[in-house]
């Protein structure tokens, strides 16, 4: 497979699935539905959707069967952007080059914004269908996942303990394990736990998966706060060492850079090996994930 | 019946289940946790859980069958409380006598602790259940009420429409409709939905009480406009006036005073009428409304 035609194609994919399923930007009240649509359709890499529709794959399901619980992530994705970036947040005026969304439509309406997005998606997953495949059972089960995944187990927790962090003097390992499994590693192994139960996954399958998502996860953040300081400006869409002057609880900040490539290449060894059992039909999950790490090298 | 008894012990019923559905204070994080307590457990009359219980009785429904249902609505409804009193939106120091979420908290916790309820809240709706008579296709319809209810549709729609509404120099009815159809209508009639559902309403049942929702729900809202201007300061939980003092879109504002107190006692006579059909058994929702109304003569 060509990885980088297969995550045009996918991106796409989502795209439409997206534009589809947001509230239309001319629709009453107008300022609430641009400032959703500014965020969604901001450029981003749909990296959660595509490891839950290349889950689906890995088990042999029908993608059509994720697209809702795809689009609904990447909604919760972006109204986590959003919240982050405000004021009393992060404070960023700039995302992905681009200004953020209260700096675009006022705090006000970035709040709103962000609660509408994570609200819709709840819309979008308890929405009628007209799949036979999916049963109610399986789609409380999905919301389930999504909303323990985004809460205060989860993201929301993550955040919290991130912010205070930034105030420590040294932190040490366990927060910044807490941080990442809950800020970031929570969406994106809740992205492939969802693809592996829409897709119809058996036990093993499914367990194999979500081995595969925590490590692979936890694999892709380390990766990410090495970029921070190793990569160029362009590759990263954000100023390079930005984490080290915000103080920022970071793998390279505690293991140093060197223990920190160590061990994401390691978690990635043993992400490869829980794909194992799945053989041919989990390769696009191997190919993001190689993709994902080495973009730090 | 007894209508102040019967408030008291289904609030301490809300407030029980409440207690053992939210992650407990102590838990880590426990400044994020701390922050969902402070708000939920602020001394909130539990409106729209015990119009959910009170509908789900006048269908002869079971209460333990709404009463997660019930802690999550409330959730909801403190998560936008937490985030209308933001210093972006509402900018309030004080609720219910109390210092605001985000006073005692900081802003950035405040937002989180916000978003956390609104996530909780369905991570509460879609979670796993005993009960042998509410199936998953139920559940699943409960989630996409209130979610809609909730969402750029409903609540947070009527939220970004009244901030506007606030620069108008005369805002007109149907701004004012709008406004309180969605921003308090839409929780208020989804509550009692929710309650028909759950206790196992049929079609004619669930639609006298969704008529009712959309009648009382519009009146119980007059009937605040109105309190702002002829209420005590402690029985209205805010100073006097600040309404009219901040310029929101509001039915006396539009209408003039004594219109608006002829339009709540209409709407009010045309609910009552709506729940004919459900006999005595729709006899604590009959009393719960009069006491909302009565609240503003």
């Amino acid at each position: 497979m060509d990885l980088k035609n297969y995550l045009t194609s996918q991106r796409q994919r989502v795209e439409e699935a997206l534009a589809q399923t947001l509230p239309p930007k001319q629709q009453h009240p107008t300022q609430l539905h641009e400032a959703m649509h500014y965020s969604v359709f901001a450029g981003g890499k749909r990296l959660r959707p595509i490891l839950m529709m290349a889950a689906c794959e890995a088990v042999g399901g029908d993608i059509e069967n994720v697209l809702p619980a795809a689009c609904a992530m990447e909604m919760i994705h972006t109204y986590s952007l959003i919240h982050d970036d405000l004021p009393a947040m992060d404070d960023d005026d700039l995302r992905r080059g681009q200004p953020t969304n209260h700096k675009v439509f006022g705090e006000a309406t970035a709040i709103l914004a962000g609660d509408a997005l994570l609200t819709e998606a709840f819309v979008v997953l308890s929405a009628p269908s007209d799949s036979v495949q999916i049963n109610d059972r399986t789609r409380r089960e999905v919301i389930q996942l999504l909303a323990r995944a985004a809460g205060a187990a989860g993201m929301v927790g993550g955040q919290i303990v991130d912010m205070e962090a930034e105030g420590m003097e040294q932190p040490d390992l366990a927060t910044v394990d807490y941080i990442h499994a809950h800020k970031t590693g929570a969406l994106i192994l809740a992205s492939i736990r969802a693809g592996a139960l829409l897709g119809g996954a058996n036990t093993e399958q499914y367990e194999a998966l979500s081995r595969f998502g925590k490590l692979a996860g936890l694999a892709f953040q380390i990766a990410d706060d090495i970029l921070d300081i190793t990569g160029d400006q362009e590759q990263l869409g954000k100023d390079i060492g930005s984490d080290q002057e915000r103080g920022k609880a970071t793998y390279p900040a505690v293991l140093g850079l060197s223990e920190s490539i160590r061990r994401a290449t390691e978690l990635h060894q043993q992400a490869l090996k829980a794909l194992e059992p799945l053989a041919d039909a989990a390769e696009p999950l191997r190919q993001i994930s190689h993709y994902i790490i080495n973009r730090s090298s």
